[in-house]
């Protein structure tokens, strides 16, 4: 237990179940003089709100942040800064099946074996709700990120979905922005609709992968062997509800290269910093960020609440089955987007603010 | 800095470089009365040890584990454990080319760059000796392991090297230990040694992909929703040297299914306990361990020390080329299988100490 | 930064300013199936409440908390409490003074040097109001310790206010809860009383001492050597408001005793467990507790805000003179007691916690 | 468990037991490029050595400590200093006594109730002799702290010792090193070796209060609200064998102030920064350091080892009377100097790396 915190310096504590009053998180270490506003945080909010195409819940999750504390004439102060989203859609009704039956594929079964209590309204602490929270606190990370390396980006998209994966020729950054599936390849994101639109009416759903880089991030950021940056994006991607898997760089595809083909030559750039052949290693060796795209993907599981018949047990130990009704996302990789942007922004400040002195600013070992 | 250390309560920190006069592993957080002797840690190391065979560099390296602390007449006192291996065969001047030049694929670029400083030597910190440290405490780990869940089974085994995969009908638990590479599919081992051999000839590396596999691990470990068990699996694997992807069960090919065919369903087992049709999650659901075997896969990159030429600069930022001479693994994947063992057997321990009192014993949620 | 969270695996992170829309505390790490009710905080948080006598602050604040997670059906989940409780009485033109002068005593000065802006409304993150998050955390822990070790007992009193201390012979412990000062010296309540009534229309103030008992703590409570029991308390207590000095048992005075004073002899008792001649030790030997009264005594400065004319300086640097108005406690040792209860509440907790599976149950140490 | 570590960024931990082979402290998160050589450190472990004079315990301990990692061309690199101490005075038949008898004031019972297991060999692991490992590492953050902080000083010094208090009035900086005391009184120092040699020629031994100044130490540091520069400072020395009280500046006597007495008055000094009329507070207002001299203060207790005969038990629970013979100190608080040092040194360092890139350079608060 005391889990449910992540970062070093820069800290966020998520709290709340999905059908109790509210949730939020906890943000404590965000540096002063930072400008933070909820209308700032809402934006993120609103690219992770349900209900706003045919591809995501219908659910109506108006998710409206507050900040309770921290934040002093519209600059944090460097106390914790406190975010809550009410939760107002609570429809406890369509969800009395599961007080008894555990679900395939959720948490149902280990929250019951672990706890010998659980709050079984909507998944309860193991919804996808709370990452709302973590949405919230990334707008935090971003605005700090801005004011201390301005001009840093960090975008997500979707690579695939099923077994349909974008061409990376059609690539387009902009495109990412213009359709629901946040993805870059504007052909792809056409045959995906057609594609979930017949998954969703099956009653069946379907898993993705999410692509985040961050662009623009120092050299100099991770702190080995066991703090380094791709063991805290690792982590931070893993512990989002669903991902099964996590890559860096050319990810699980690296062990097919060979040494020749996987080597990112190093060369003196224009502007006297290092610039390197390709980017196999994601912008990351040896644990500490080389200036590159820092690159990072993850593999959602499809959504476990299908409305096709599964079977399981009850709590008696009865052999039973289930459909789970409700208002389900066909994909929830689509909604992950934001959140792993959050977490890529939140890891990025912590690691920025345990190298502070020494990054931003001039690094200790000068290249030329 | 200070992030040389991993776990909650079974607490690992390692320390040491690859040519200053030793490594070794702090170990806090062993519970008292568990037997430990150098002769059980050695078994591990052993394993690791490099020139065993043509596959593994011919360095030799005794790697005799010294216990400096923590013991006491064979017994764990609860006390910190002090692991250490003394360094002794140091050729240093095999590595003098690296002084002013960066190895492509190395942290030799990014040490400098953050530090300003590096033990150049053998990779100094980033060098992968740093993982024998972290065998000796998996060792450690092991023994706690038995002592609180009698019959638990860790077993590391390469899937995959190149591009050459195991054929899982060929999956035979009894070959493990039969060959080089430490793989289940005794046809696949003859063929790797063919294709390893060749390229080992032709100075170039490979890839390789482990997987993992802990047994007889009880329900209920995992601390959600950041102490997840995958999550905190993930970043103890990709903090492991070359480790650019982690995958739980599934993997990133839990992106190409639908719900349909993801689900584990579950019935009522003759034990009472629960029993799964299938472990796509890898014996993890919502971060807790759900009772079957837990799965996790990670990729290696190819060993970027290659004897091809590779463009790079040095220090004062001049193109120049660099050959990594010197006695290296053409597959780092082969020595990664006990290390990744190691770090499996880390946190299984850690998690379980985290439930003492509920797991092991009686769990607080009852079913059936 | 990010440093507003105390405790190992019962950890309580506590955010919010005196005047912004609410504070409160983030309780992570309470048991699954603990009962806790909201009207079993608000008994302490009423304990602490101001307004209740003439020798506290005269400002009215209701201090009403609510549980927005981590409850469930009356009892905890073993998921995130968030306890909040709303800012209602915050007279901000009170304070108006203090945005340019730097108050002598307070935090002013320092956190305006390291933030370089704060929140100056009635002291913000520094203000005592901080406490009530404490001690409405502290209210869970003594649920939790309820539940684990039925009987056991956390009391508060004073024993001193300025120069005068209590008669240790006229110690009833009947007598704390009967007079305001929370102190077990009935006589000495009535001479405090004419004391600090005099201090008070002097528009003076004056420090305290408060002792903090637990009684029935289990032995093997802590864990050496950074985490002993008496190292967390001391950390616990230095860090509320005000607080200059901590003592375990015998304090300070043990400088001036011999060894043969200072010596707790050991003897068997009746009920099988080790018994002894006194408890100078104070119920810790090592870091660990003995199974006696764990006793903890920590002085408290006079309060800085005071209605006499102080010196000091503007934030330009300028010399000026500052009186500081608005309803002030003459002797916040008082209001101190219950947040020195719920400190040593959350700390006993915290390590009965890191003991699970060995206290409270057996302990692997037997005797006799 | 996994308790023997302490500090934020600087974080050193522990190992070893006071007869086994050796035993030492992991030093995580020393900066990079500090000189570091083990002559620098072997002073203050000579400083704490055994046997100088007739006043200290007449065991012989070279206590010679060795770098083993982390040092490169003698500076740090930024990765763990592995610091070894090894044991060679081992008399362990001194001892036999204790092996089935708990002396009274040690931990032995309480170790081995919870532990179950113990090195009763020299008291093992809670031996004095840990406080080696705490010199050595307080060495290398002091080489740190010049480097950050030209100039800054730490200094400890006795200043009482059973009843007798030094005057504050023969207060002399360079006495301190003139006495094997440590005492800034040359006064008190003669009658103190008059006092205390008749003391240990009774078989009895007596407590002692050390005083730890840090001057130098720039205004900004501290992290409120539990990482508070004053909350660790607490944590730090009571976590120091024998101790049983912390005072930060005017202490327990702060109880006995009033509001008019205890106010440290505010100026602008020549130098543009703030001065006080007083240092009441110890040089911490808030949890953040002024700028003034940080004064610390903690009680040993007498050493529990006397040559006089007290009551106990054994483990099988007999009544029994135990003389602990061998080479005790009859005043463990002339030792303890060194290790207050050691210990402020750390904490010092510690929230100067909290505060990079904010403190040394300009503060974000600016005054005048």
């Amino acid at each position: 237990m005391s889990m449910n915190s992540f970062g070093h310096l820069f800290r966020v504590t998520t709290w709340g179940e999905s059908h109790g009053p509210a949730l939020g998180a906890t943000v404590d270490g965000c540096p002063p003089g930072v400008p933070v506003a909820e209308e700032d945080l809402q934006v993120w909010l609103d690219k992770r709100k349900p209900g706003q195409n045919k591809f995501t819940t219908q659910r109506r999750e108006p998710d409206q942040v507050k900040i309770l504390s921290g934040v002093f004439e519209g600059k944090s102060t460097g106390t914790p800064i406190q975010l809550m989203i009410e939760n107002t859609d609570q429809r406890s009704k369509d969800y009395g099946d599961i007080v008894e039956k555990f679900r395939p594929g959720h948490a149902d079964i280990t929250y019951w074996q672990k706890y010998g209590i659980r709050d079984y309204r909507g998944g309860g602490r193991s919804s996808a709700r709370e990452t709302a929270a973590r949405v919230a606190a990334g707008g935090v990370a971003r605005n700090a990120l801005q004011a201390l390396v301005p001009g840093i980006q960090i975008k997500g998209y979707m690579t695939q979905i099923g077994p349909h994966k974008i061409n990376r020729d059609n690539f387009d950054w902009d495109q990412i922005d213009q359709n629901p599936f946040w993805t870059p390849d504007a052909a792809a994101a056409a045959d995906w609709a057609e594609y979930l639109d017949q998954l969703r009416k099956d009653g069946n759903s379907v898993g993705a992968v999410v692509e985040v880089v961050a662009r623009g991030v120092p050299a100099g950021l991770g702190a080995p062997v066991y703090g380094k940056l791709d063991t805290d994006l690792a982590a931070a991607m893993m512990s989002i509800n669903a991902v099964k898997g996590v890559e860096i760089g050319e990810g699980m595809d690296a062990a097919a290269l060979t040494g020749v083909e996987n080597s990112d030559e190093i060369f003196m750039g224009n502007d006297g910093k290092p610039v390197f052949s390709s980017n196999h290693a994601g912008g990351i060796l040896g644990g500490i960020s080389t200036g590159q795209d820092v690159v990072v993907r993850f593999a959602v599981k499809p959504t476990s609440s299908i409305l096709t018949t599964r079977k399981t047990i009850t709590k008696s130990g009865e052999p039973t089955e289930i459909i789970t009704k409700g208002r389900h996302d066909p994909c929830v990789g689509i909604r992950a987007v934001p959140v792993g942007e959050a977490m890529m922004a939140c890891v990025i400040l912590d690691h920025l603010l345990l190298n502070r002195g020494q990054v931003g600013e001039e690094l200790p070992g000068k290249i030329g």
